[in-house]
């Protein structure tokens, strides 16, 4: 796609950590807006951002920066949405569109329709894209390339603002699907949260190991327990902001997985082989499909299968 | 390294999957072995061997294939060890070294041991690598560079089959630590075989969801449940002996993992912000010690942290 068209003329970034300055390099290397501004609570990342040269201004007063401005986008932890509302409604411009990147839709649909006016258009998003580094400087242009964006207008969200941010996160690479908020956080709950709080939970396990066997652990970190690390590396502040948002989906994942767990738990105590053969398997299909799509980090048509560590 | 004595004369591998044709194809590559043979019950991965190269002759009768070996190698499943062992111990030349790849190494010694001839020297091995793909095609000849492998001998093996079979890794590009079988056992529960049971688990969650929604776990499928499929794609039977030949460690460690579990679900439901913050900041430890001590896919001295899906 070669339209070099802005698709708004100025967009306000709420928070300018690694999604924030991600989508400031995405809009640049694309031509998406005419001008960017930010708004971040730290000077340092606000100082950092206008070195960088991915913002035209950058604001510690969360006002300034969205003033005047077509599209706001919040890319702050889940948790401080509702505040980044109260902050900035005043001084929003009369049809704005206002979209954000949390994790969860419902709990910041909840937080954000009720304090921004009337006249001014909520459409949320979550574009699933991450990754381990933070900070202005961690951002990079192409990270919603090829990722999916989840759009979640309400029934009564006007068509029209719906139709700009979808077109804005296809001008940054993203393929669209449009979702109910409720169904996302369930979906999400799954895919994300709960490997999330697995992750968490498991390398906590080993944190509380006495000493010696801790640096063994570290040390013989193999696949598996190694890409839980990664994991569980994400931003604490962003995923206390998730499980206290999401938390009847996500309480009602972690129910089912205890009950499974515990099943498995039992067929090992009992020797029972069978039952552990015929559960390993039946995982390995839900593996082909995610390769079949092309979601791995695999070429399509990768056939495969086997031993580990 | 440019050592090109071979190690071993005659060297005879047992299965001959993902991680027995690596090992062919490493003592190839770094001359460890002047001759090299295959045992296999299938007659096909037999063919294939033969047809790759990669082994100078192949038996389905496992007795043919360890008959005047120097060194024999088990790259069977931890289940299979026993029989396979009873299979070739009337063949076995004395003054031979047994050594195995298997994620177990207590029971494996049990299993093995006290089926073979006092003249023949048993010292365990394992090997801390893997690949998602299988069979003999599948095998890669650095498979085992620059990844550790952990030798396991009791106190009264000969010290010099011990060096035999280090010096044998160490051209193969492993680094080598030497370790108490219980010990072992109990460690890579921790990094291997407790994240292995965990993936399974949440990847079989997710599969019992109906269609509709387990479409979307795949179609979106992040980096944390993407991950879980990956480890939970891995061979079934060699997963079902790790657990049912390393119950008590594995059932130990579930334990810890679960009261873990229990204590976050419960933050999460008491909306306890505090105490998730502080569980999800502790374990970053972890991951920072994983990429110093470069063990993580990443640069040494990478420091980083955030964002996630």
């Amino acid at each position: 796609m070669n339209d070099t068209t802005p698709v708004f003329d100025r967009v306000a970034i709420i928070g300018i950590g690694l999604i924030g300055s991600s989508l400031a390099r995405a809009m640049q290397a694309n031509s998406i807006a005419s001008y960017i501004t930010c708004g971040d609570k730290s000077q340092d990342y606000c100082d950092k951002a206008m070195e960088l040269g991915i913002v035209n201004e950058a604001y510690t007063d969360l006002g300034k920066a969205v003033n005047n401005a077509d599209l706001i986008i919040l890319c702050v932890p889940v948790g401080a949405m509702k505040s980044v509302a109260e902050e900035i409604s005043a001084d929003l411009k009369k049809g704005a569109i206002i979209t954000d990147v949390g994790s969860v839709k419902e709990a910041v649909i909840n937080d954000v329709q009720s304090r921004i006016p009337a006249d001014v258009h909520l459409v949320p998003a979550h574009p699933i894209a991450g990754a381990e580094k933070s900070g202005p400087e961690a951002g990079i242009a192409n990270l919603f390339h090829n990722r999916w964006c989840i759009v979640t207008p309400s029934l009564n969200t006007e068509i029209k603002a719906v139709e700009k941010v979808t077109e804005f996160w296809e001008r940054c690479g993203s393929m669209i699907e449009i979702m109910d908020p409720k169904h996302h956080d369930m979906v999400l709950g799954i895919t994300s949260h709960l490997p999330h709080l697995i992750a968490y939970t498991i390398v906590g396990t080993a944190a509380d190991l006495e000493n010696d066997t801790k640096a063994e652990v570290i040390k013989y970190s193999a696949s598996g327990f190694r890409d839980f690390t990664r994991i569980a590396a994400s931003d604490p502040t962003m995923w206390r902001d998730v499980f206290l948002n999401n938390k009847e989906s996500v309480l009602d994942i972690l129910q089912r997985f205890t009950e499974d767990l515990t099943e498995l738990q039992k067929a090992i105590r009992q020797g029972d082989g069978e039952t552990l053969y015929n559960k390993f398997f039946a995982t390995r299909n839900i593996r082909q499909q995610i390769i079949d799509i092309g979601q791995a980090d695999y070429p399509k048509n990768t056939k495969f299968f086997s031993k580990d560590d």
